[in-house]
């Protein structure tokens, strides 16, 4: 079998309307699709580079809009309307239920605790002992380190570094302060401008690689839910019985029950998150405003913490220790993005906490309205209504 | 504070273009933002009942073209262009560079060794032997809870159910073959039939939850490591030295030393992936091809296994347990989404398998040429040329 | 730097005292220790062939005595005084102290869920599609394997293989009822059988290695949670509130709190045990009546499940997912030992059962006692009226 | 059913022979147990109080000789014969083949690359805020917060304390230097002393508990694989192929094939040791020597780390990260457990480093055995010879 003709890299005028019809063409001349609809963007293909190669048309995700959401956090306070890409029937109605829920309950209380981006390099040694003193080394020469990582970026700042020794090797984890970018890019750079300084001084230091696979991009760890990546954010709220069981149908004591039960299941299981589907609000937050979707493998791990108040209030926290957003850069700027981001009040720059507490609320929401429906019998139903299930 | 209007539903024609206007003038309005943008799909609302309520708009995510990647499999057997919808610079670059290379080795094998959609009720007893009791009458009455559950259904077929025992609880895990859809639905109503007759008909059966997070529905766990949700796919190839070499820089013996450090660092950090990055080419294929892209959450999970052969060639394979996809159903119908689908000679019924193996494929593209150019140094040099490295 | 001699090994009269002597005396010789107390055990040399090698003293753990504890078990039932050997101040009394809730609350109900020992091996084929089918041979053979299996065995029955995929291997967890003993030696024989027999047979069974570390031996793993390993024993109690605060000090509703915070710790810790400290007991246990400790490891894993009732009782459990006991082989039958196990009625055949629910009793009178003492502030000021914190 | 009497305590004189002899005597009166070897211990009793309570005789645990292994430590250096107490039979025979290989291969490099112990209260708050802002004030305030914590000890130093927020929550670990006392018991009562001192200061820090569950005491977690708890130790070697053809039958290579097996299934089944058995070595060695043997639950975590070099020659390391040991106070010195450390010479002030080490290099003797073991088939064999296999 000869090999087929690769994607065409159109030279010179890579980003334009003619290289994507080019390319959708070639597609359709190769595979016999029509590709209709994915031609019908209103990007402008001129805005794209940075984002995208081989640039051949749009995805279109529907989209619905869910809230209000009364958030009374540090940064995000008032209500706000939360577009929700996905295709996922019954998602956007069932976050919409929490969203008034939560209203009537007074509101989200939303809290950042940290954020950092890291970047992991392991620099590799004859014995272990060596690697011992290279990570003394390091400690002794934090603010050298720093000096170089930072001459690389204009808005990075490296906050600290953490060591883990194992075998002959010492593994780094470079934490940074990236502002309103995710930060990926800036910390890999100026780690790796670090290390090569390292590399050049620190005796012994001949090999390092720049990830070690403690950094964790694009997957869960527990590194971070210990020790965050991106944002670190507590969502809050307390839900009084009798509004919990005329908008949801059961008590605030049964879904504590329901709570207990989960816990056993998620430690059972081995979850990374004994919570109930955040994975599903954020995707939707995402894909709207031009976040790097793949992070949902780290954001979407979460703990949920309740106490069942002596009056019969229910307090309801949801701690997502790895959610990682921007609100400049990457994605965020695009056409509907851009848009989608506006609607929160979060487009560009200082408004990245202010979205990070967007999301916390968000999944708040969903939380409680997916335990609900699946204690109260409902679950079944509503998809039944709104999703797939409809013969 | 009082509280703002919710998001108007629109009685009769919920479904309509004047609903989604009607919806966007009411964001505009209450935030201020233009969507102009947002405004501009061509997707006809009337297809969109069952994907999304409060529809106002469509998100428009670029896309670039990779390809083509050789697959060797059962059911994908050829060359195929991979549609990847992102806005990360670099990334259809990098899979497109790992798809050259694993064409010019003779291409990607790929298997699905099984695929299973699962719902997990657990039921409640007033002690451990009650619910012991209860898990031998399950499996003594397997053959009829299998009948009640498949009544609900015209595709879905129960295949096994799992018994978990913890305290005075017994936690059933159902799982289902669904055909070509990804059938977390399907599974949630046929196992709540079961449970309604398990109820109805076990001895002291009398309480259960229809979930009782062992499923685990769009979170990772250490449960679909073993046991696998959705399909359990597997992509190996064998990648001779000097075309390693040629084309990524690095020799394989570098490559494997590599990987060495990486399952040290994976077991450091308590991953759930000791490969690369699976997430960017899988969440770029899911929103492409509008699979759920939450299910990245359970989906990014990977376990990577690599030998380096005598003569130097070097056998790479990545086993995802998780893979959640669709090619029915769902998201599968839209616009853009069907055409994508349809590029990859994927969409519709008896195609689910072929496209789990794209998927699979794709992913081991991306991690060889991420992988290299970790090792090779030029990870940052080519994010400032393609990403938002640049200045 | 030459080579020191290296232990003597005695020809013919190995098990002897006299050998014993010889070994002392070289390695005092060696070393300028005197072992004295070393030497003065009671047991016969010619007992130790099958559980020691290089014989040459023995170590002297002290005992103490807790109890009754009172057992409403299937097998273990009415009051039982425990042998718990330990040097490590405090737990005895502790323990002590947690029986006499639990015999004042009307004792603990327990209940072996099942109990199975593994051997893991893990057969290697050329590609994914071999390991699958494989795996389809292995199910359809299962009653020839058993066979083969059980064959080299009088007491030993293999109830059930379990098996995973990863890249082009496939991995059999072959599981085993082994009567009294805790079977680990009983079940590699019958594996290693069962895999030659499997070998000589099944298409491209090539290769294969006894264990393929998913066992898992002498660790712990989530599959032991999950799927047992040894026996799965509940231990369960309901303690009344004004009983919790007269003998303990804190309130039911206070120990309920304090389990809530100590879910979230450990999931944030990512431990293999949300109780307390059931290592404790567990351990001074096996090496009061010659288990093998080193079974610590898996055996140490437990999940615990509380309820508050509206009553104010407090339902208490406490599920061992991977308690590794025997009554019968092993360092069961030597001299203080036995006699441990006799002061439990529990040496010899046909008392596993029984045994393993005395260990989970015992078990929670710990949790109970350490956790009332955490909370009640009387933890730091026992260690040093019990404990090394003395001045 | 009336209640048995209680274990007596006795007054004023509970740690004679009398009161042990009353002790065997009451329990043999409610058993029928006959405790003749139980009673035959040389153990002083008036050496136990704050080792045991309720003391009523010893556990005699039989000890083999192993080695001598050579160790080319910064503390350990030279041959050691190594005590250990098992039961097990092939165990000790087992050590001492992969003592004499390594000793042949030039000995084992053992580095401990830290050493803490840690006690981890956990603060609560009215909210997220207030947890965040406390974790502020516990850093700025740490220096006062040392001078409390180590005003209740002469040994030990509080190194650094760790911050991990979640919900409204804020957990504090306090990792100590404590010298050679493993140090569980002086953490608890230096942090207890801070605890109440910070909450007397703080502002809002009105409630704590002493124990937040991520110490992790008694219990295995990843905090510890990560932060280490006790000793991170690593031990290293380098084996010629031939060499270990010789010794143990396999290959350099062949081993090799089987640790990148091994590294999957540990993946796989979600194991805490990537590696073949330590917890059979430690644990021999711990009740030997007098250490808390509960702990092995910590300790028998480890990360191995394997390269084969160009030439042929095997690297072989194995990371204990939580390797919980003492040569002073607790059990070392009781009676054989002191002979035993004095046979290391390792009793006492300033050892226990030099034990530490011991423990690793013991560690990977043991690895080394089994692990070819497996391979070579002579796993089945061997057990057959000297364990309980034999008929």
């Amino acid at each position: 079998m000869t090999q087929s003709p690769r994607v065409p890299r159109i030279v010179d005028n890579d980003y334009t309307r003619d290289a994507a019809d080019m390319r959708r063409a070639f597609a359709s001349e190769r595979t016999g699709a029509e590709l209709k609809h994915v031609a019908s963007g209103t990007i402008d293909p001129a805005t794209l580079p940075g984002n995208i190669e081989n640039f051949f048309g749009v995805a279109q995700v529907p989209m619905g809009l869910a809230g209000p959401i009364r958030i009374n956090g540090e940064h995000a306070q008032g209500d706000f309307y939360v577009p929700l890409a996905t295709t996922e029937g019954t998602l956007v109605a069932s976050y919409n239920r929490g969203m008034r829920l939560l209203g009537e309950a007074g509101g989200v209380k939303t809290t950042v605790v940290e954020r950092y981006m890291q970047r992991a390099p392991v620099f590799h040694f004859s014995d272990a002992r060596e690697a011992r003193a290279f990570g003394e080394w390091v400690e002794a020469n934090i603010d050298a380190i720093r000096e170089v990582a930072e001459g690389t970026t204009s808005v990075g700042k490296l906050h600290h570094v953490q060591r883990f020794n194992v075998a002959q090797m010492c593994f780094l984890r470079f934490n940074y302060e990236t502002g309103d970018a995710a930060g990926q890019n800036m910390s890999g750079k100026a780690t790796y401008a670090a290390c090569e300084w390292i590399k050049a001084n620190a005796p012994m230091a001949e090999r390092y690689t720049l990830s070690g696979a403690i950094d964790t991009d694009k997957k869960h760890s527990q590194m971070n839910m210990m020790h965050s990546r991106g944002a670190r954010v507590v969502a809050e709220a307390v839900i009084p019985d009798q509004l919990m069981r005329d908008l949801m149908g059961p008590s605030t004591a049964a879904m504590f029950r329901g709570r207990l039960v989960s816990n056993v299941g998620g430690m059972l299981s081995g979850t990374v998150n004994n919570g109930m589907h955040s994975a599903n609000g954020l995707t939707a937050l995402f894909i709207a405003t031009g976040q790097d979707v793949a992070n949902i493998a780290e954001s979407h791990a979460a703990m949920t913490f309740v106490e069942l108040l002596e009056n019969g209030d229910y307090y309801w926290s949801i701690t997502i220790p790895s959610l990682i957003v921007a609100t400049y850069g990457g994605g965020t700027g695009l056409a509907t993005q851009r848009e989608c981001l506006e609607l929160l009040g979060c487009y560009g720059k200082g408004k990245v906490e202010k979205f990070a507490e967007i999301c916390a609320a968000t999944v708040l929401a969903g939380e409680i309205s997916l335990a609900a429906a699946v204690l109260h019998g409902d679950w079944v139903s509503s998809h039944d209504k709104y999703g797939r299930n409809r013969p």
